[in-house]
C-alpha cells in the first residue's frame, strides 16, 4: 500500500495534532489515495446511500423531519426519499438519521464507530447546491472517515479508554464531517483547524439513548454539528489551535491514558477505511456473530426434533451493549442480542422483517427467547460467537463462528452489497432507478457533478 | 421560603430522575414560585438582555451570524441588534452567543455554570412568533435555570466530580433550555422526558475553546440544542425514559461518584436561581476577587510611589482557569487573571474598555503584568483573594477581599444592574428605548405578550 500512496508521511512533531491533521486534510487529493482505499470508499458510499433509502420512511425520520423542516432554511438540498428540500445542515441531519435509523450501516469495529453516516450525509447535502466533482467528493469522504476513525482510535484503543457509555460516532463523527466539508469548501490549514475544534466541542452522545429514536439522533446530530462547524470556520469564526490535544481539550475530556499523537501515526500510509465493515444484519454489530451462529444452528436443526435450550457464548461487549432480554419496540430490539438470536433460530433469517414489531410480538420468537442463555467470555474476539443447542434427547449441536459475516476477515462481497442496496431501495425507488443509482454510487469518483447526477438517477 | 411555595415537594422514589424532573416541570406555574425567586428571575432576565445588547456587535457574533443565517429558516425570530430575522433555533443560537461573548453574563459559582443564556435565549426566540404571557415566560425561565443548575450540582458538587475540562454550561445548558421551551410548548410529562433526554445527548463542550471565539460558541450551541430537543419531542420523537440516570446515561458519562437523585433533593423548596450571581466585570468569574483586590490597591496606592511587585493569593481554580499570562486577543484576555489584575492596577478600572485590544496592547498594563506574581491557596474561598503590593522602600500594602463584588455574599444591587444594563445598551439603543426596555425586562412577568412588547421597546 505504502508505495502507492503519494501523501507524504507526517511525523509526530511535538503534539500539534489539530494542526497536523488540518495540514494533511488541506493537501489531500483523490489521486493520492491508494486504489484499495478508493475502491473501499465507493463501497462505503454505496452502502450509505442504500441505508438512507432503506431508512428514510421510518417513523423516527418522519417525526424528525416534521420538526427540523419547520426550523430549517433552504431549499438547498434534499431530504432523500421525503420529497422535501431544505437547508444543507437540515438535509445532512435527516439523511444521516435515515442511514442510521435501522442500525444497518457500517462499523469501525475496533472502536464501534459508524463512520460513513455523518461524513457522507454532510458531503452529499453540500454537493447539491454547487458542482462538486466525483474526485473532490470521494477525496473528502475518505479524508473524513480517515480522521474520524483515527480520533476514535486515539480515544478508545487500549491503553486509552473512554467511558463505555459514550457513543463513539457522537464523539468523532462531528470531526469527520467537519474535515470533509471543510475540504470541500477549500478551507486553508487555519480554517480546517477551527472547523475541527468547533466540531470537537459539539461532540458527545451516550448509549442510554439506544433502544429509542434518540439512538439514531446522535449520528444525525454529529453530521449537522460538523457541517455547522465548517461553515462557521469558513466565515472566520475561530477556535483555539489545540482543541484536540490541549489540556481541557477533546482527547483530555473524553478519554484517559490516551496519546493524541496516535492520530498522526502512519497518517497517509495506513488507512482506517480498510478497517470499516458493512452490516449484513440491521442491528448492533456486536450481535452479529451470535446471529451467524444461530442461523447456522437453525439450518442444521432437523424439523420436529425438540430443543430444550440454546447456550450462546459471546464477547462481553455483546452482552454489555446488547443485553436487553425483552425488547418492546423495534428500537429496543436493535440492541437486543436475545431478540436477534431468537429470531434467527425461529425463522432462519435476520433481515428487515426480523427488525419489525410483528417479529418482536411473534410467539414463536418469544418461545425461542425463553430457551436462550448467554455467557460472556473474554477469550472470544469481538466478531466471534459460539451457539450450542441442547436437544431433548441429550444430544448437542454446536456452531462456532470464528468471524462474523461482514467482519473484516469475512467482508461483504460486492455482490452482497449490491443485493443489500437493491433490497433497501425497493421500498422507495422503481427498479430502473435503483440500478442507475447503484451504478452511479459505485462509480461516484468518475462523476462530473455528484449532486446533479445522483439526483437525476432518482428521476429515471 | 418553604411556606411561600405552592409546588409540592418531590420525594426520591427510586431514581426516576428524568421522569420526576419532567413531572415537576409539567406542573410548575408562575404563582407557585416564592416572591424572592420571581424577583431574582427578573434580575436574571434583565442582566441577560443587557449582555445580549452589549455583545451583539462583536466580531464573533458577526461571523457566526453570516454562517448561521445562510442555513437558517424563518423569519420567525430576531437576531437582536443585528436587524435580521431568522428561525427560532438560529435566533436562540445568535442571541445566546451575544450574551456570552464578552463573558459578562451570570454564574452559578458552585458549578461555574452560566445558567441564564441558553434558557433565556431559547425562550425569547420562541416568544416572538406567538403570544406568550409574562407569567408563562418567567415560569419557564425559572424552571429552566432551576433544573439546569440542579443537574450541574449533580455532576459537580463534591463528592461528585466531572472532568475539569468540561464546560458546565455546555453540559447542562441544553437541558435547561429544553425544559423551558418544552414547558412553553405545553409538553406533557412524557414529552418533557424526551426533550430532556434529547438535550442531554447533545451535551458537552470543553474549556480548551476558551481564549477563542469558540468559548462563547458552547453556550450558544447549548441554546440551540435544547430548543431542537424540545421541538423534536413535540413531534413525538422519543428518547429513553432514563436518559439522565441510566447506566450509560448523562450523569454516568459526565461525572464520577454522582447521585442523580440529588437533582430532586428539596425540589420546589430550595431554589438554585438564588445561588446565581451577575458579573460586574467582563471576564471569567474566578478572576473577579483578584480584580477587586487590585482595584482596592490601585485606589490606595499613592501617585509616584514606586511599586516593585504585586503578590496575588487566589483560590486554585482561578489560576487553573485563568492562568494565561500573556493573552494576545480579547478572547484570550477574558480568561487571563494576569491581564485583569494588571489592567486594574494600571487603570483603576475593569470594564469593557479593559477587555479591548487597546488595553491588551497598552505598555502600561504590560509593565504591571511583569510585576505580578500569583500563588494558589486551597484555604481561600472561590470568591476570595488577597493582593499585596511591595513598595520600593520595603513597605507593603495589602488588600484582602473576603467576597468578590457580585458574589452571593455581596450581590449586585438593583441599581448596579440597571447601570450595567444602560452601559451595555448604549452602543445599540437610543437612551429612550433603553429605559423602556429596562422597565419591560424588570416587569416582564406582568407583560401580556413578551415578544411583541419587548420588541416594541426597541422601536420607541
Amino acid at each position: 500500500l505504502n508505495s502507492k500512496s503519494s501523501h507524504p508521511a507526517v511525523g509526530v512533531r511535538g503534539c500539534e495534532v489539530t494542526r497536523e491533521l488540518a495540514a494533511f486534510a488541506a493537501k489531500a487529493h483523490y489521486d493520492g489515495w491508494p486504489g484499495r482505499v478508493a475502491g473501499e470508499s465507493a463501497r462505503a458510499f454505496l452502502n450509505w446511500m442504500g441505508c438512507v433509502l432503506g431508512g428514510c420512511r421510518e417513523p423516527a425520520v418522519e417525526r424528525a423531519a416534521a420538526a427540523a423542516v419547520e426550523l430549517g432554511g433552504g431549499p438547498q438540498a434534499t431530504a432523500i426519499g421525503r420529497g422535501v428540500r431544505t437547508d444543507v445542515a437540515t438535509a445532512a441531519f435527516l439523511n444521516c438519521l435515515s442511514s442510521s435509523v435501522l442500525a444497518f450501516d457500517d462499523t469501525h469495529l475496533a472502536t464501534v464507530t459508524h463512520p460513513t453516516g455523518p461524513v457522507a450525509a454532510t458531503l452529499f447535502a453540500c454537493s447539491e447546491g454547487e458542482r462538486v466533482s466525483g474526485e473532490e467528493f470521494m477525496n473528502a469522504l475518505i479524508l473524513g472517515i480517515e480522521i474520524e476513525c483515527r480520533m476514535s482510535n486515539v480515544l478508545l484503543r487500549p491503553p486509552a479508554q473512554s467511558h463505555v457509555g459514550f457513543y463513539a460516532t457522537g464523539l468523532t463523527g462531528p470531526i469527520g464531517a467537519a474535515i470533509a466539508v471543510g475540504r470541500l469548501l477549500r478551507l486553508d490549514e487555519r480554517g480546517l483547524m477551527s472547523a475541527v475544534g468547533l466540531a470537537a466541542t459539539q461532540a458527545a452522545g451516550f448509549r442510554a439513548t439506544h433502544g429509542s429514536m434518540a439512538g439514531s439522533f446522535v449520528p444525525a446530530a454529529a453530521a449537522r454539528a460538523g457541517l455547522f462547524a465548517a461553515r462557521l470556520a469558513a466565515k472566520g469564526f475561530d477556535c483555539s489551535a489545540h482543541a484536540l490535544e490541549a489540556p481541557g481539550g477533546f482527547v483530555d475530556v473524553f478519554s484517559t491514558d490516551a496519546d493524541p499523537a496516535l492520530a498522526l501515526d502512519r497518517l497517509g500510509h495506513d488507512f482506517e477505511i480498510l478497517n470499516n465493515a458493512y452490516k449484513p444484519y440491521p442491528c448492533g454489530i456486536v450481535i452479529h456473530p451470535a446471529i451467524d451462529a444461530c442461523l447456522e444452528l437453525a439450518h442444521r436443526m432437523e424439523q420436529g426434533r425438540a430443543v430444550t435450550g440454546v447456550r450462546l457464548v459471546v464477547h462481553p461487549l455483546a452482552l454489555h451493549l446488547g443485553g436487553r432480554r425483552d425488547p418492546a419496540t423495534p428500537h429496543e430490539a436493535q440492541v437486543s442480542l436475545f431478540h436477534w438470536a431468537a429470531a434467527a433460530l425461529a425463522r432462519g433469517a435476520a433481515g428487515l422483517a426480523e427488525s419489525r414489531q410483528a417479529c418482536i410480538d411473534d410467539p414463536g420468537v418469544a418461545e425461542w427467547k425463553r430457551r436462550i442463555d448467554v455467557a460472556p467470555d473474554q477469550s472470544l474476539q469481538r466478531d466471534e460467537a459460539i451457539a450450542e443447542a441442547i436437544l431433548a434427547d441429550g444430544a448437542r449441536l454446536r456452531a462456532h463462528v470464528g468471524h462474523a459475516r461482514g467482519s473484516l476477515d469475512r467482508p461483504m462481497t460486492d455482490d452482497e452489497l449490491d443485493s443489500k442496496f437493491r433490497m433497501q431501495a425497493a421500498a422507495v425507488l422503481p427498479a430502473g432507478s435503483t440500478e442507475t443509482l447503484l451504478r452511479r454510487c459505485r462509480e461516484a469518483a468518475s462523476l462530473r457533478d455528484v449532486g446533479t447526477e445522483i439526483a437525476a438517477a432518482w428521476l429515471e
